[in-house]
């Protein structure tokens, strides 16, 4: 098998998952009909004679694991085309720049993919003088995910909450054999022992991204999910998300813009109250506090900076069920109330489209808007639906109680995009922070302590390891700002236990504290601090930069 | 005489400036030819008749007071085309909201262009209990541009050296009839008293930037300058200027990129020196600074953290002539050994044309780069060319010892964008914060103590009063760090006289305190006091975000 591909610029080969015989999806993409000329398709072959563990497989999504940059057409910028063709073993050479597998006697190679939570736990905690590590992904730095709403509005500097990831395992920026790519995983050889990067393009700029491969002695996938917008049509183009600092900068970008734009002569009332309508789509954790954040703004520094406009400001939070679902009862009636209280406005629905200026709900409703932020969760991005790997139910990868994927070597599995095989009989764990970190510190002390003191580091000699215990989860409990100095804090281990629950002032130190010490460089506990205090004291930013 | 407009997505009116009978270089850009359709264009007639002081223009280049957007291709978005046309008096009626011309008994409405030192420090001074202010610019901070330099390697926050106008006069946020306007001034009609505006776009996203006008009793026009290109071909295209935090921002972002991207597998050693080439082209203080900070940035941040690629990064300065020509002899001669003990290189030519991935030199001589950063000082922006006002030698506004634009009533004109007349005797201005700062804060006493007190803020009611005492400036002196602890200090009141001159450590200490005790507000002198610790502590931040 090999990879054929076409460099075209202009051209791009987008769809879903592309799992089979798939070729009648291929299309162009930005490009009027006259430019596209595609001979090289002749070329694309079915694979469906493909055992289940091969893994050669072609992923270029338009989308394709886009953490690093706002899904928006405006930002996509030609690129080469990949085209799968299969082929017999004449063509297996490598024929990619990139790092060869380690010889005998050198260390072993752990590549990773991903920087979020549960990759940075994980490398942080390798033991670098056992390993190599090379890690892959399209973003530098971990984001603190937890405080990332808190930047949109400027209680917090978006730097406070990004860690650059050479700052978290050293080794990356300085160990001869361990690397940072700036990439992303296209594809991924198990049987090889290899992935396949895509350099990131320069942000908009023409550029010329190329591939490379880096083989692996053990491979850990922390490539995250991404958000879910269950196919509801106009989400992409005109919704912001809230997982990268970039989508907490336009955000605030955009808020900001329509302050101003809305102090503006000639604005109608109309127009003045559909600019400043911030709604928010879905009550969870990320929603509620963003909603909480933004009532703050608008309480304390909207009324002082932007008094020409401030009657006409208002956040509602859209949400199908109940907000925060998963905290007690208790909890929820507080939360609700003190939003409301706060001038958060709560309502019912379910989305049925989204247009540029306003949301279409499944009863008919209009709901116009002028900032829209969608946080209904998270599922598997294109990525993870590519591989050719077994699957949980959900459709994150399927790992067994000790993360390893099970039918093929040396390949781990941690964070939000993976999660328990239906056989092992445990539950696939919810997308949170908190099981990502324990995941990676959990693989990190395998790493270390069973297959490394084993000698099982070097590619497929850790089948005989005994691993020791598996890996469990056990809930700390959840927590969540609504704003104003309040907080909850639900203690319980899960939602039908029993176990302390506070909502309030206390929970809201708790909150801040816990967030404090769990940052992860003292440099950013210090400034969040720093930004937290010079917030009580001066209010928030509102230069509009960039 | 009116505007008619003629609103076609995806066409623009581009060149250079647009004095007029210049309707032969209105093209298309952007655009293939076949979706050019132009008839509008048969309204477009010449206007050389138009006396003197007439001053309904038609400026909207493409790269129209572009302050707060990077000029580059990418960021264009399709707006209205304007199209000049001269007509008799019957459609002088107003098609513009905005605000009117204030009434008798209502307080006299001063309208400033701009929120750079000028505009600042004069609506800092204003006495708002005698004036309200409209404040138009399309950015809402002022960008303390000497420290500028410093938060493209991270030695400061972004926001620390950026300050909301609404900070610096709180009337345009709290006042009834203060306003701060998000926008662009694209017209003066000084026989009318009125100022034309079109609000800023979104940033990329489609927008429907649309037109509001503002009468004003006095105008004070604070637009600032451009970044003089000389003509050289690509140097919009392919080098960052340094004058606003988002050009920092993306010239941060360009250098983490390639620093990154120089580590993937597989980049030739060739490719590699490129990447890692940083070219500033002027030996200005901004060229010296920037140098001397990237030479830091590489001693100190990039050796530890990028130790892969470390021996591949070069810093080159290119100047025509001399560097700091406008500092003492014995200064230049200290900053031309610092600066290449700290390995900068320092090269004599002159750009001819600037290429994607190199510059050439009028010797012939290619000079690959991978970040080209331009600082050859600023010169009149088309805005300013295109207004019908008296021009001082080089092309800025003109203005008398008073800074009033003589020919005509109440208008103003200072800082980067204004210059004595030539009658007056009197040499322009440098284009320094100093001097706009200087003349903001004159021109508030004139406005408060003369003027106002005299009632003399209304319209046309100014002619008579004395206004006492002229402008005169006072050279302070220069500064600029060169990186490495160590500044130059000149405290010489012009080029050839005698007087105070140090460089080293006592001048960098002299250099941070001066600059933090300038800083605008408490909130970011405490900022950039703690950005400056937390540097010497931990070292720059290197996450790329965004």
């Amino acid at each position: 098998m090999a990879l054929a591909r076409v460099a075209r610029s202009g051209l791009r080969r987008s769809g879903g998952s592309f799992g089979g015989n798939r070729t009648e999806d291929v299309f162009c993409e930005g490009v009027s009909p006259c430019q596209c000329s595609m001979p090289s398709l002749e070329n694309v072959r079915e694979y469906s004679n493909l055992s289940y563990f091969s893994s050669t497989k072609n992923v270029n999504h338009m989308r394709f694991w886009s953490r690093g940059i706002r899904v928006m057409p405006h930002y996509h910028s030609p690129a080469a085309e990949m085209v799968a063709e299969v082929s017999d073993s004449e063509y297996d050479e490598p024929r990619y720049p990139g790092l060869e597998a380690t010889k005998p006697g050198e260390k072993p190679r752990v590549v990773v993919l991903g920087t979020g939570w549960a990759a940075c736990r994980f490398l942080k905690g390798l033991d670098t003088k056992i390993y190599d590590a090379v890690c892959v992904s399209p973003r530098n730095h971990m984001v603190f995910t937890p405080l990332l709403a808190s930047t949109c509005v400027g209680t917090l500097e978006f730097r406070s909450v990004a860690e650059p990831v050479s700052r978290i395992q050293s080794a990356l920026a300085t160990s001869p054999n361990s690397y940072f790519y700036l990439a992303s995983c296209i594809d991924i050889d198990t049987n090889k022992h290899e992935v396949y990067c895509e350099t990131v393009s320069n942000g908009g700029l023409p550029s010329e991204p190329y591939q490379f491969k880096v083989a692996y002695d053990k491979l850990v996938i922390a490539a995250g999910a991404e958000p879910l917008t269950f196919g509801i049509k106009g989400v992409y183009e005109n919704a912001f998300f809230l997982r990268e600092v970039n989508h907490a900068q336009e955000i605030r970008k955009k808020l900001l813009l329509n302050l101003m734009l809305s102090e503006n002569p000639g604005i109608s009332e109309e127009e003045k109250k559909r600019l400043l309508h911030c709604v928010v789509i879905g009550g969870g954790p990320t929603g509620v506090e963003f909603s909480g954040e933004l009532s703050d703004f608008i309480m304390r520094d909207v009324r002082e900076r932007y008094t020409h406009v401030k009657d006409y400001i208002q956040v509602t939070l859209i949400e199908a069920n109940e907000i925060l679902s998963s905290f007690d009862v208790g909890l929820r009636q507080y939360a609700t109330k003190h939003l409301t209280k706060s001038g958060v406005h709560l309502m019912r629905g379910v989305v049925k489209e989204v247009h540029p200026k306003k949301i279409v709900l499944n009863d008919g409703t209009d709901v116009p808007y002028g900032l829209l932020v969608w946080s209904t969760g998270v599922g598997p991005s294109n990525f993870v639906k590519s591989l050719n790997l077994p699957k949980s139910p959900g459709g994150r990868i399927g790992v067994d109680e000790w993360l390893r994927v099970p039918s093929v070597e040396d390949v781990f599995a941690l964070g939000d995009c993976a999660g328990f095989l239906e056989q092992t009989g445990k539950p696939v764990l919810p997308a949170l922070a908190q099981v990502a970190e324990r995941e990676g510190k959990y693989l990190a002390e395998l790493f270390n302590k069973k297959i490394g003191k084993k000698n099982g580091g070097k590619a497929l000699s850790a089948k005989d390891i005994s691993l020791g215990e598996p890996f469990v989860y056990k809930h700390l409990g959840s927590m969540a700002s609504v704003g104003r100095y309040k907080a909850l804090v639900d203690l319980r281990q899960s939602k039908d236990a029993k176990g302390l629950s506070h909502a309030g002032f206390v929970s809201w130190l708790i909150w801040r504290s816990a967030y404090l010490t769990r940052v992860v460089s003292w440099r950013n506990r210090f400034y969040v601090a720093v930004n937290w205090a010079t917030t009580l004291v001066f209010g928030r930013d509102n230069s509009r930069i960039g």
